[in-house]
């Protein structure tokens, strides 16, 4: 399908970014800061959530409310800033589970959610309250409010994902990720709306780990549909500078899953959904093997200047993209969405 | 029925002590200090706890673990040293109730009592653990381990205790309080045994506030029968100090029940239970009105040299108090237990 996306999308269209956590979560700050703030929709990878202590915990949500209301720890690179960990040193005492760190302050969302769940009401609703209360202005939904748990398959067995990626701070070679539940999970409907919205300027896929973080996404079929038939340029942002991840484990991971640490693989993995690829101008020599439209530019994001100036760059390479294919009406690039 | 305790069990045996929270736990520290500390047996109100947050809060019992663990604030009256409050804080960010205070320590025994009860364990059980962890060798029990709620009846209403006691600050008028549950809930196994040990040395009721504190005990009818028939001598420490309470609204209460607040009616509300009841010595002019053996002595406990004192006078009187019943072998008091 074209880019149909009107000349009045480009300058007033919403755009929608999808994210995991950490990574994602900056490049998510830097469009908020660029866009009016109500433009910005952002949908976050639930496939890390979990239930701990009796809580319900959204570490991917989290961070992304955090980062854009401006209470994030930057420096630790999640949880809270000003945060105090009196509650974990008690827990220890008594005995309890102190694996996974929860701050004092961080605790107060894990103990409304679990509230707002148990009354019934869905994580969709929660994370609304939640923006609202914190004074965000941008739209945060989850990708689906139904059960989706990323499960990794390690030599001898499987691991829930935080005792990987927080208990075993990945150590373990993970042989494959399994995302359960995500096969009959249903978007969140104001998901799929923002997708179908004809006026939609871009969708953007953050530079989030593609494998855990957009994986389950991605595992979920409606979705999986609803970005390939979406009008607006998807556009990726790829997570790999030199061959190395900006932070997490997605170079140890994508080696160890026998992928080349390359942005040839990340166009691989969006093959048929994406209508350009952001690289780093560190990898320019890869531009010219990729077989859709690209921007080359700087993609570190190291203070807030990086997150607004990649953010801008982002948008008005969209903006080229959709006018690009709306002037040719050009198939995308080979094996292109309906393949 | 004669207190028949043996010369041995007044040296060796175990000591019961029934308590709610603030004013009980401080002689319970005291006799925690004074006796060997595995001979102490602490019985304590769970009328207050409930359900907040998504939490199973036990305002008395952790009042007593942390008074008897060395951890309580002795300043605020309630609650942990050292404690911060910055969850609170996040919480009212977050639009969520903060009108009860849980400091970021304290939250630590409530999430993991929490996890404990929806693990299908006991309240009993967790505060045996919660005892072990806090490094308290002293035997700490719930009075029951099934649900009995204080409400407490106001004019054009009832209030849940807490709504009570903590957001509307005991201001209105009590008419009247109800144990809902008290009269089904069965007391703990191991608090009927404790009352049922011929060895058990002596039942010391806490001067804790007569009405909401001690009133769900004895709102049980088996517990009641339990400590009618306890061949241990029964001695009730007054919480009326010269017509007032040492703190809380336990004069209040009584001015609003129409019960003058005085040691008779102290008296009157242990009659058939109490073998002995310890008045301040301010009020020793009202020991010769009062139909069962008194002890007059300094019952203000304003450090732990007076916590001490006391519970070692308390023990002394309580011995005395069953060696008197052994030699006469005396009928108790007008209106006796089983009356």
């Amino acid at each position: 399908m074209s880019k149909r996306v009107s000349k009045a999308a480009r300058s007033t269209g919403n755009v929608l970014a999808i994210c995991g956590g950490v990574g994602g979560g900056k490049l998510a700050l830097g469009l908020y800061l660029t866009l009016a703030p109500q433009r910005l929709i952002v949908a976050v990878n639930t496939g890390d959530d979990f239930e701990h202590l009796g809580l319900s915990i959204s570490p991917d949500v989290d961070t992304v409310l955090y980062t854009l209301a401006g209470v994030a720890d930057r420096e630790r690179g999640w949880g809270r800033a000003r945060e105090t960990w009196n509650f974990m040193a008690a827990l220890g005492e008594m005995g309890g589970e102190t694996w996974f760190q929860l701050g004092d302050r961080d605790l107060a969302i894990h103990v409304e959610r679990t509230r707002f769940l148990r009354e019934g009401k869905t994580l969709s609703d929660f994370i609304a309250h939640a923006a609202r209360q914190l004074g965000i202005s941008a739209r945060i939904m989850p990708m689906t409010d139904d059960n989706v748990r990323t499960f990794v398959e390690i030599d001898g067995g499987e691991l829930p994902f935080q005792r990987y990626f927080v208990e075993r701070r990945c150590a373990p070679a993970v042989r494959a990720l399994r995302f359960a539940g995500a096969e009959r999970a249903r978007p969140t409907t104001k998901l799929l709306e923002t997708l179908a919205d004809p006026a939609l300027r871009a969708v953007v896929i953050c530079p989030s780990n593609p494998y855990l973080s957009i994986g389950p996404f991605l595992a979920m079929p409606e979705l999986r549909q609803a970005l390939a038939h979406s009008r607006a340029p998807v556009i990726v942002v790829s997570p790999i500078i030199a061959g190395q991840a900006v932070k997490g484990p997605t170079a140890k991971i994508m080696t160890e899953l026998g992928i080349p640490v390359t942005n040839e693989s990340i166009a691989a993995r969006y093959r048929g959904l994406a209508d350009g690829l952001v690289i780093d101008n560190r990898d320019s020599n890869e531009a010219a093997g990729l077989d859709l439209p690209v921007l080359v530019t700087r993609t570190r994001m190291l203070d807030l200047a990086d997150r607004k100036r990649l953010a801008q760059e982002v948008i008005t390479f969209a903006d080229e993209v959709a006018a690009r294919e709306n002037a040719v009406s050009s198939r995308r690039h080979a094996g292109g969405r309906r393949a």
